[in-house]
């Protein structure tokens, strides 16, 4: 049974990966450390980091961008393994986890649901095969009213990662009605449509001469978020220190 | 049996609307009116459409802009109705048919074919009901990366669809990704996506709380737009002047 | 402020549509019937609807079929209009049902969402004008892996909806793969596909010579359902005795 | 430049890649093989394959199951290549492939287009990581109201794929309408949706708990098979004897 430290444990995320931990057969959280500390939980809840004094396997992360410095800290010092979910990070702080990483596991990624790592591999192996042969690649994302970034930070790391895996340069477009002009190859379309309280669902599409193959995910609730970072959790505990991330976590339970 | 003037006999929609009428047991060609006139038809074919003199029922027009005015002159002069799928007429040119439409029947629509008129008016109640029940509206096209105008017409007019049937006022949003704000309610967004060999797909998503309805058309290929074309022609012969659209087809064929 | 009894306040769907009336400033729960009276709501709970002596003018049923002939004597009794939500009704009991409208307004559908509801409508007008068009009519309905019914109650509901607006006969087909033979235009096919958490998607398709269109609603959580009895209990209040369901509610939305 | 015989080269399929290969710069047509041999092609055409003469890297096949022993004993004999498309193989005949394979380089796949076979292997690799995981695995195919058989051959295809990836066993479902019981997870669900003239749509669903990843491929045309023979006729030339498939030619293209 892995041992876990849930970071921001009184939050909607932190509360969402209690929930799942508590019928977990293969991990559990043995100490939670939130600065609101107004919820009953089933394991003990630490104001400050730095007096979390539980033995543990591993820390997940759900907190906030100002509370990192200290996590990472306490995960170098006391060499914890970290799962690292926080999002809006500054280069500084990116600066940092990278020093982190070089002396504890450190496991950091775009969006910690299952499926959609799983489609940022994948479509990278379509991409080697089907962009040479002429497909055009296109992203459609959509999401709820109250978003107000466009286009999403995981529609961005799919275009990446379909960028990465081809020798070509692309370009990322995300408008087309200000030109009067034919497609070129090496564009990547991005579109957002933004709508009701669409939780997230991204549409990889790659268009050729009469045949079209697209890769869909759909989320139907943010529970997807806590449910990939137990999982990456239970891979991160007993690691050796380094930089992680989704995929490793997919390959090893392939 | 209705007698058609296939005008623009030889072009690529002509020829389509040829090989349709050939097994029609409802109409036939009995003239084709093309400048071009290197294809071998089972019909008389004129150079000039001034110079036809075949006895018809109505006009089927697919030629090009700049031959509009002379077909819009004959269809008067010898008051056969005139179904207009040309486009890309000059505001000039949409007065002329307006004119003419005082004195003959003339049928015009954005898109031919069933499907997308059908499309048209459902998404119309559709509106009415969802609107103001709080559901967002939003238009995603895809064409082939051939087109150069984005978005397509079709999409333009779906949207135009929605905000006639409202009283609010609605904004057309073409790009999310230059800011970094809440959508507001007023807006309907329209995205083109660009690939491939696509005919045309247009997607009507009304998106609510906890749910979301899909209007979708997907064209296979151009021959739709023949169909349409056909069907027009048989509910325009023997109308009384007047301008008539698919609308008008469709709920006379309920 | 119309006054709403809610009828199983302490199942699922009834602590839906307290959460919803809580913040609504055009209905509110005045009392509250459940047997189980465990949870502390902001309004009384009756465990017998023979006791709840509080004046209202509309009822909302989320309960058992058991508890359904109590209720219509109720609501008959006290004249106070009832929004029926409540399935798996016995043959006896719709009898029970009918003869209640004759005396006190009853609202019951096959499915509470607006969208399904404005599809069940929008549907037949596509039919009407498709199906002698040549289209064929297909239904696609995905669900969780522990609904144990196949097909959907909703998706047969669509299917009758397309069957009643039609004058042949049409006959369902559940599966293709047990005979070698061509479809026939005078069948609707209904497929059901069941996997992981999926609250329920249902899609219709009118499939022509090529063009296609797909009417496609997707629910995210069950609460559209709440809120769709929610906006009948507005609808239905005060109206005389009579049998509705919610294409009355739609329409009077328009 | 391959030399290229087309073995029914006046078939539907024959006169597509005569179109195909009239603008390839990498491979022509230098010899047809047809017993009807009413169309002028630019190339000699036999009616009998035991007369072709003419030298050749590969032969591309699109006959019939009755042509395939000749072509087979033709190819083995003068030792060129062969990419075998026609379908409906007798269990005899399917021998006498395996036998001709030991001898000379024959290609033989279910589906030639390169989006089917490039799935094909994308969703073995996603069942690897998502089947443990808890997800359910469902396939709806879509093809035209004259297609005779159901699932198609590709659903079974994609099926047998995900299946092969896996150590369970997994029975296949047609038809959830005449049970009443939950899914059984070693299930994998197939649905076919028979309308119009679609010419082909495969969906591959993986669902689960929140989530939905879809792999979906739509086919405009036929033209997709020939391109996909053609490139596996590059793929072929100059191998050694051996059976081939798709999936050869998608690896030697990455």
């Amino acid at each position: 049974m892995i041992k876990v430290i849930m970071h921001g444990c009184n939050g909607k995320m932190g509360q969402v990966i209690t929930g799942l931990l508590r019928e977990d057969a293969g991990a559990q959280i043995v100490a939670g450390v939130d600065p609101f500390t107004g919820i009953a939980n089933d394991y003990p809840v630490f104001a400050n980091i730095e007096d979390c004094d539980v033995k543990a396997d591993v820390i997940i992360d759900f907190a906030s961008a100002k509370a990192v410095d200290a996590l990472l800290a306490y995960s170098v010092k006391r060499q914890i393994p970290v799962v690292l979910c926080t999002t809006g990070l500054s280069e500084e702080q990116l600066e940092k986890v990278k020093a982190a990483s070089e002396k504890v596991a450190v496991l950091k990624s775009a969006n910690m649901s299952m499926g959609i790592n799983i489609l940022l591999k994948l479509i990278q192996e379509a991409a080697r095969v089907l962009a040479p042969a002429g497909f055009d690649m296109e992203i459609v994302e959509k999401h709820h009213n109250q978003k107000v970034d466009a286009p999403s930070g995981t529609a961005l790391a799919l275009a990446d990662s379909l960028r990465d895996a081809l020798p070509d340069e692309y370009t990322y477009v995300y408008d087309r009605s200000q030109r009067r002009e034919k497609r070129d190859s090496r564009e990547i379309g991005i579109q957002a449509v933004r709508g009701g309280s669409i939780v997230g669902e991204h549409e990889v599409i790659f268009a050729g001469t009469d045949e079209v193959i697209t890769f869909e995910h759909t989320a139907y609730s943010k529970a997807i978020f806590g449910k990939g970072a137990v999982q990456a959790a239970k891979f991160l505990a007993g690691k050796p220190a380094g930089m992680y991330n989704m995929s490793h976590v997919i390959e090893s339970s392939c």
